[in-house]
């Protein structure tokens, strides 16, 4: 009785589509890997002879040892890091954390694919060649996913997330390759590329999947106390390992470095005004978890771009010190306003803590390479940083501004137009969405084993 | 009274047993300790000579920066991983995480012992010399041990747990040592030397402990929402860093870097399948969380063999396909069949995500080697990856298939006959196993200290 | 009705002066920062030219590589390790882990200029450059801050929290600068400077914060099922990362392999003899969670001086038998005694878990020291392990064990002292402490969502 409940007025039996969307796309993955995916010469058997050719004496030069700890960071970001981070609701725990792993194991395949075909893929062979940086862009790429994920959190169905993920990677690749190749814009750690596009992609996305009736899952939203403990693994894997992915995949030496430690810097101050924001917010000054969760990582978002430029360490100090407090102030009075008024329904809010802070990482990374300078930088040191080598030998900082602005646009740009896009094909009444009083609840698409019981509302832990 | 209701039938006290087992033990590895191992030379002190000696130019080629951050994932896996996949149960959590500390905390010590005697025992000086890959190895050791301990999880005592764990490494470094040493079978992630022999020692195990009346402790099998979502904190750590397992030991160079990238691949390519089958076993195509935190695991067991071949990336995807599949109708058709027909009651489904996808692994291990050839691996590359170097250095890949299948049937015999064994020593009524009521049960070995109603059934969670 | 009942005795409306602090606090690290903080050669653009000048062949030479993946492990430990183990109360989770990512993130900050002006201004240019072992000393020195949190876990304002970290760093950082530069002590892992200061920083400052009414929350203390899992995940963390962090700072090359190995080794021995004694401690030889959770670590803490050394691995599996014992015991035992007789109320038992550990690990350094020798260290072994260079490179390792011994103390002193004069400040009426009837109560400085019924003692799960 209680699936007719649900099939009231949706019917979200997906036992039809959610296998078929994942066979068939895994069976397409595996044919297209097939046909372009083959190891890049530091994963090859011939990497012996890589080494003997080019004069490497040592294995360790290999890029894998460069950047792997990066890379499993990062991963652990992605599965664990975004995955808990939206275990907060009190009955959605398993959509969070499961959708959150069946979204990112497809995306990252098909962004190996999107990507290579963009970035690398080689015009004699016809091949893709992919190592350690390619699963790191892998992982940033379905990052952006994710965070559109956030918005329509509780909302949608697996297989929505599944069409989300497979026209998100596809537009993710094309406006990185627009930003980073064409504008040859400088984004290491995403700002614009990842959260600028997925906040602005998951909003859009949720504007057209207005609910107006969604009051009538009210009792399902918000947290209860250990969910809350669950979500802060989330924020504190994203923001201990947010250095790893601002330099991930910068320059090898002081490039990886500088972009740590920046970050590193700009996390701890987002935290103090977090606080301090949130503390203002409440009659006695209580602290509010939405924020401390989320308005946390805001610094992290805004050094996406800068990571790796001079900005300094006082500088990464002030970026963290306004994104703490723009982004607090976004979920009080932002959020609020962007339901009642834009008819955008946020439920983890990342306008606050992922498109506005990429936003604001987009102009300071714009601001900081227009101010960069031979003295400060080095003859060679600018050159490296912002890669004024082949067609860009000539480009000066105050242009690499210009550009790095432009970058910004765009992400935006695809941001909103894809998600609108996107957003139409997921109002289509076939892929299993739930009805406005099933929104946030696991009972849905999940075998619940726990019974609950709904009248009083008491949970039945034994 | 409540301590009189547990032991009605069977003494589950272990005050003296328990203490006694940690204090002698203990003891007798520090003794043997002190007879037997040493630093080797890149961790003693002599190292400064060493590296004049050899010529090394930088202490960056130290094994320990080669394999160091590979050995903190592994690390993490053991502990974390799974000690919180077993945290399932709705009330046996502080036994999964508990005594899997336990256990691995007491096995990796006698490992090193172990697998240095038969590995690397220096005749000169009859010493063991131990690095940081010495460390990796026995948590690897240890792995085994803890796929056997899901068998038997909630039915067992922890002084049974630790004889399990004294013969399962001793058994471990013995087979280890006939399919790596012996037959030079390559195994790097270990599907067959720690995921078969570990799988079916700990099946047969639970077969010899069979309990006709387990149904009375059922109650207390199965999970709660909140023990679900820990139990996927186990199932992410072992997923994300997988590709640190398969790749720990490895070849320096491309042999590490390409067992990670297959095992990142093959891993996302299960979740895929996993999601399929599980949809497709219920009737309105929900999902099961046994499924999500079990069967997406298995494609990294079923790549511990070829991980580090060149399997090509659609190879790995394939694997890790079919493994979702059959890892998945594991728990749904075979898990039961086993139970009511052989006996064999497996707490946590190990033959659906360790013996079986190890059998995999051995077989696709083989598959691969036999058609592996020079003009994929490169001359040096087939003769490195292969080690077909001293005695072995006319060996064909042929043969080496055949090495490798026999490999495999050692790893299940000495699983199947060391766990009869074992298991006949644990039915002594000596060890303070729990009565088939109490199973799964905390309140047997831990003072529980929230106050729960059994006859409401309600928790009392302050 | 219920804010009323909170400020009955006591007000607890912290919205100035958290805010207050914060943002002042915050701007005065910015201003610091903008006028002494500086990348370092290795973190700096003009990294490209050191390369060149100092014939540096490979960017893998940079430090970073060295020591970063350490850096994120001792960062796991500092945030979820320490935020997590302290989550153990039933309702005191939102504080223990929300203040301890509060109170790191200032600390570290704050760390940063103390250290940097004690340790390495440089003279001419009046600058202090950070570089990733910058990072790790910051987090270092937080850690001594977060180990005092814990003795006063659920009874003290934010705020507090705040002052006591600013003093703490403070004092921590002249202890650090007397113990290692003056007396040229080793103190790699910290037993000293990090362990023994913080444990007795944070006892002396409970003794004179004593409350002798607390009794009147005691509903409140005391763990509760789920709670004891989150603080497993704090246990883990710690004990899996505690090789990275003892050597985390040490010599490159065999300096961290044995540091690790060595750590690695003592905390397997310590898990089982918390084990024996905990069993030996309860009528039915039951585990109790709370030494499971603490006890387990300190081996960890013992061996942070003499990690380094060569104190063979039987010798480090000595130490950790012996640390379980006296920190299970120490729970038994000396905590009851220490908060009856002392009248130390000490929350999380780091008397036991720091405080003597330390000093354990400060007499274990001391004779290791005094008992090293030319025959096992070999020559220059010897010299780098104890830096005998410079002003004291004809110092005798007897000479340096006394000089062990005196650090020793020098930490002590710091810790008592410096917790008499904080604790003293904290006494002011001014910071919002609890009143004795709402400690370990989240509800005073959180905003929880969980409506929980406090006649019944249910809480409301759904």
């Amino acid at each position: 009785e209680y699936a007719n409940y649900f099939s009231r007025q949706k019917n979200t039996n997906i036992r039809l589509t959610l296998p078929v969307v994942c066979f068939v796309w895994q069976i397409a993955m595996i044919i297209l890997f097939g046909v372009f995916i083959r190891y890049d010469e530091e994963s090859d058997t011939h990497w012996v002879e890589t080494k003997a050719h080019d004069n490497i004496t040592s294995d360790i030069e290999n890029d894998f040892y460069f950047r792997y700890p990066s890379f499993q960071d990062v991963h652990v970001m992605i599965f664990v890091g975004f995955g808990f981070l939206m275990t907060f609701l009190k009955r959605y725990s398993f959509g969070a954390v499961g959708f959150n792993f069946l979204v990112a194991s497809f995306g990252l395949q098909w962004a190996l694919l999107m990507q290579g075909w963009f970035h690398s893929l080689d015009p004699q062979t016809g091949k893709i060649f992919i190592g350690v940086e390619s699963l790191i862009n892998a992982d940033f790429c379905v990052a952006g996913c994710l965070i559109a994920y956030g918005a329509v959190l509780g909302k949608v169905s697996p297989v929505q997330l599944l069409v989300m993920t497979l026209f998100g990677v596809t537009l993710f690749a094309v406006e990185e390759y627009i930003i980073l190749n064409l504008l040859h814009a400088r984004d290491a750690g995403g700002s614009m590329v990842i959260h600028t596009f997925g906040g602005y992609y998951g909003l859009t996305i949720s504007w057209v999947l207005y609910r107006p009736n969604l009051n009538q899952s009210k009792r399902m939203q918000g947290s209860v106390y250990h969910s809350d403990i669950f979500a802060m693994i989330g924020t504190l894997f994203l923001w201990m390992f947010w250095p790893s992915f601002n330099s991930a995949i910068t320059d090898h030496g002081d490039g990886q470095h500088r972009a740590a430690i920046n970050t590193y810097l700009c996390l701890a101050s987002t935290v103090l005004t977090t606080v301090a924001i949130s503390s203002l917010s409440q009659k006695t000054g209580k602290l509010d978890m939405v924020h401390i969760q989320n308005s946390t990582l805001a610094g992290g978002v805004a050094l996406g771009t800068a990571a790796e430029f001079m900005i300094s360490p006082y500088g990464a100090l002030i970026v963290g010190f306004f994104c703490g407090i723009i982004s607090t102030m976004g979920y009080i009075f932002i959020s609020p306003f962007l339901e009642k008024t834009l008819k955008i329904q946020d439920t983890c809010g990342i306008h606050n803590l992922h498109a506005m802070p990429g936003v604001i990482g987009g102009i300071v990374g714009a601001i900081t390479a227009a101010a960069a300078s031979e003295s400060v930088y080095g003859k060679q040191g600018l050159i490296n940083t912002f890669d004024f080598t082949g067609d860009f030998k000539d480009r000066t900082v105050l242009t690499q501004g210009g550009y790095q602005a432009a970058g910004m646009c765009v992400s935006i740009v695809f941001g909103v137009v894809g998600g609108a896009i996107v957003g139409s094909i997921l109002r289509l009444p076939i892929w299993g969405d739930p009805a406005d009083e099933n929104c946030f609840d696991d009972e849905v698409y999940w075998e619940v084993s726990a019974v609950h019981n709904t009248t009083t509302g008491w949970c039945h832990c034994l």
